[in-house]
């Protein structure tokens, strides 16, 4: 973590993607141009359709980026951790943001303006080819969501999303692999839509299965194997 | 129509989006640098998991972009029309293609080896910008898909599929607006994540109120203010 906000240390970003191929004076002159700041749970970093302002980075903490229908329905679209650019609407040729991103834990953001995305892309070697890269990434990502609500049975959806976090954000720990921020069963149902009753009667089976166990915001996976095997995917699937 | 694939015109390409910054001479480069190449309905143009080592632009006819589960389901991810690239794997930092390519009626292909890629970004203004809105344009749709497939019902589904299909690829006739290509209710089930049992139950119901006709292949929208209002969205809707 970091201890005073106002003295940014280089190696702060200097391992994250975008910045790995950079000189140590374009990563100053980079920290320099930021201004860095915290949101605590539940605060919203920006909000869906509002124009593009600012670009981020997440330093530390998690965060949800969510949709809103009509209808008022909410949907996860995806989960950020840390060391992940996020509100890049103008590696996407848009000039609001595509969807809302809000801190589930306590999160420490740096962000820049959007007018100076330009000028990251032409000067800092690597940043423009990373930055396309997570783009593609998260194309893919929608991309396999979209088979997986088209063509799974909820059963292996739940354990599909419960898998993959807990293979990308989770500590080891006694009773087993333990999500490492707070996920509620209404979460869960905004992520495979799938209704709260249906999450609760799965994640209750499953229980009793010493397959995983779970409070009231926390999800441990007790037995990955069995998990995997409800995800119905290969057992050396890693995420 | 293109008389002979020997002779392409500059003006074959100098109106889409990613070549209309360039010069007559640029274009000539680009096109001089091509392979044009005809395929039939049904023939795959490259597929998934393939070593992505051209990427395309349709200059005529439709494809449809498929994924196939590991249980050996279809699910059709988007529709390409003339004028759009395709298989741009190095756009999102990827090897291999995401997806299959499919000529739906008889289509006229342009393709570059992978390795100009590069090229094009680095010397062809306009090019990179154009693409990555392209992907960000179909990560928006992608995004879309998801909140649709978690949130809505099949039958606001499945209107809503048709509708975009008219919106963006139809010709009036006097029976309404006619889908283009040939589209057939497994084709509808497999975008929609749907049975064929369900899609051919809704479009019998919806024939009978007067909102489409179908044929084997063939599919007519008659009453676009109805479907939009099946499909809940705003009358003003444009896809």
């Amino acid at each position: 973590m970091v201890s005073s906000l106002r003295s940014l240390d280089e190696n702060l970003i200097s391992h994250i993607p975008p910045f790995r191929k950079l000189e140590r004076s374009d990563i100053r002159e980079i920290l320099d141009a930021t201004t860095p700041k915290r949101f605590s749970a539940g605060q919203a970093i920006f909000e869906e359709d509002e124009p593009a302002e600012r670009f981020y980075l997440l330093l530390d903490g998690h965060v949800r980026v969510v949709r809103t229908t009509a209808a008022g329905d909410q949907v996860i679209a995806r989960h950020i951790v840390s060391g992940e650019l996020m509100g890049i609407a103008s590696a996407i040729g848009r000039t609001t943001y595509p969807a809302s991103a809000v801190a589930i834990d306590d999160c420490l953001v740096l962000s820049w303006p959007t007018s100076l995305w330009a000028t990251f892309v032409e000067k800092y070697d690597g940043f423009a080819s990373e930055t396309y890269k997570t783009v593609g990434k998260r194309l893919s990502e929608a991309n396999n969501h979209i088979l997986e609500l088209a063509t799974q049975q909820v059963e292996q959806r739940v354990a599909r999303a419960l898998l993959r976090l807990a293979l990308q954000s989770s500590r080891n720990t006694d009773e087993g692999m333990e999500i490492d921020f707070p996920l509620t069963r209404q979460n869960i149902s905004e992520m495979t839509g799938t209704t709260l009753y249906t999450v609760s009667r799965l994640l209750s089976a499953w229980e009793k299965k010493g397959i995983v166990t779970s409070g009231r915001k926390k999800v441990v996976v007790t037995h990955l194997g069995k998990l995997k095997s409800l995800a119905d995917v290969d057992p050396t699937y890693e995420g």
